[in-house]
């Protein structure tokens, strides 16, 4: 699956496998014996259906969850959009590199495994309130990197991003996907506060208006950012091995709503992790027809939400393998 | 702390012990040094704090996380009020015992020890449209039970119930509590349909207009259930020995909120873990300003949302406890 081309991403999208029916057949076939009342487990039951079916096996397993953070630096940060300066990427980075970032803490109390992908950290993408901000090249570069972390073997991906800056740029997606205003799409990021969140505004603003009318690709090209297009690129691989796939925040969700824009359907192997504080968030799920796991005001990005999310996953997947069906435990089913 | 009438719960209730205030100032201390955007785990940090403040130390440990189980047979069961027939109350008991319901797996999955605690189960309470469910003496039985179950060195605790026709003894306890109708407070429980669900809105209204103007302790005691004073009970005993707890679904709050409405701030050690699909709970969390951690569409009780929620507090303890600060980590913190 090689892509040298936006277009062949959009071949790609064209030729997207299915959930595992017979997979889910057998979910759906002990599902309902197990001693408890039909639905009463909620969304735990949705979440081992789609692990099963999107893994195309039953029972599903997660022996090696894996998370991927990706690392980007933007030039709209030289604009001030951002409570925290741009070098604070690439020091974040080598945080998740000795374990010392939420994101370490997560995955190792959920045994999922870490790797941190920075992007070009030395070159940010260009300022995108002047032009695009990165030729085709340099998106398709990020796409496949993206495509490329998804390691073989994998149950069950999260993904996350780091990088100063970026829901400027995720705001600024979701507005040149979705339409509306900049005010509806931009947050407080990290905490930008008075002037400069009115700063904030305005770029995605002007952003927005030089871009208008592009496709969900070039969108992707004109206002995302490297770590933006590699979670795209990361999403879509997982999509061709079927592999399920945990959405983080705002960011990632934006990144990832560029192939639902391209192609409906592209996300039905992904779940948002959890509702973020960044009041887009919430407006862009709706876009994307996608219901949180979580809500629990969290804004960190670095993959947290989802890392924190695998949590559920493991707790589904246990008690739909290891719960005892009415016939072995002698329990009396539904009058 | 022993307990031999109603009046002496009242006694024990006038002398709680409150958070630690040393432990909250050293959580206080650290939190915002951590290297992450102030407030970006949300309630995660709550989470973090609550542990600290009421283990009375910093750092909190989860060491010895524990679930009770209670269980109850309910006299109004004759009436018809639920989905499954009675003997479903004991045959669930030795489903806990043998490890193969929900809630062994789910405390399996987040290492928490489980405990189950049968009352007199071949003794169902009085039927309570026709009278008291229990005499005194029943109730402060089944309310000692529930604070003898409470062992030490637990780092937090889970509470849940099982009990056939024990959402109508909720609905009855939550509407001799708070007023409003039986609609209001009563909802399927295990699944009630059609004539059924009828039924049971009309056995909750008899009940409420039969024990009207009782006191909590007393609504506890004419209209709630074995389960549901144990459930007080073991409550009560971890604030006295300044232990967290994690609140599940409707029942178990139903019997919580007992205490609250006998004492304003009974319960500042819980957090109700999850919003059950019950709808009178989220009535009922409003009613004692409680905010669910989870919600996922559950309904099964046994401690099942209590035991999920462990996962979110080993997050929020391994966040606080793990991350490096800004000077650790040599990053640079917001302008």
């Amino acid at each position: 699956m090689t892509v040298t081309t936006l277009d062949d991403i959009l071949v790609q999208l064209s030729m997207l496998p299915n959930a595992d029916a017979a997979a889910h057949a057998a979910w759906a076939s002990r599902e309902p014996r197990l001693t408890k009342p039909a639905g009463a487990l909620g969304r735990l039951e949705e979440i081992s259906d789609w692990l099963s079916s999107w893994q195309g096996r039953h029972p599903p397993r997660l022996d090696t969850p894996r998370c991927i953070v990706f690392a980007g630096n933007h030039g709209v940060a030289a604009r001030g959009v951002s409570a925290f300066p741009a070098e604070v990427t690439v020091q974040m980075v080598a945080n998740f590199e000795r374990g010392g970032a939420a994101i370490n803490q997560l995955c190792r109390v959920f045994g999922t495994e870490l790797s941190v992908v920075a992007l070009d950290l030395e070159h940010p993408t260009a300022d995108f309130t002047q032009g695009p901000a990165m030729s085709e090249a340099e998106m398709v570069a990020a796409f496949t990197t993206g495509m490329d972390a998804v390691q073989p073997e994998t149950d069950l991906l999260c993904v996350g991003e780091m990088g100063i800056a970026n829901t400027s740029a995720a705001a600024a997606v979701a507005c040149g996907l979705f339409g509306g205003s900049a005010e509806d799409w931009t947050g407080r990021g990290t905490g930008v506060e008075g002037s400069a969140f009115h700063t904030k505004i305005a770029v995605v603003d002007e952003a927005v208006a030089l871009h208008r009318g592009a496709t969900p690709l070039e969108v992707l090209r004109r206002l995302g950012g490297r770590e933006l297009a590699a979670m795209a690129g990361a999403v879509l691989a997982a999509r061709l091995r079927r592999v399920p796939v945990l959405l983080d925040g705002y960011v990632c969700t934006a990144a990832a709503a560029v192939l639902e824009a391209a192609q409906p359907g592209a996300l039905d192997h992904c779940l948002v992790a959890h509702a973020s504080a960044e009041p887009g968030h919430r407006r862009l799920m709706e876009r994307i027809g996608q219901r949180p796991l979580l809500d629990l005001g969290m804004r960190l990005g670095e993959a947290s939400g989802a890392a924190l999310a695998v949590g559920l996953v493991r707790a589904a997947l246990a008690c739909h393998i290891g719960m005892a069906t009415f016939g072995e435990a002698g329990v009396s089913d539904a009058g």
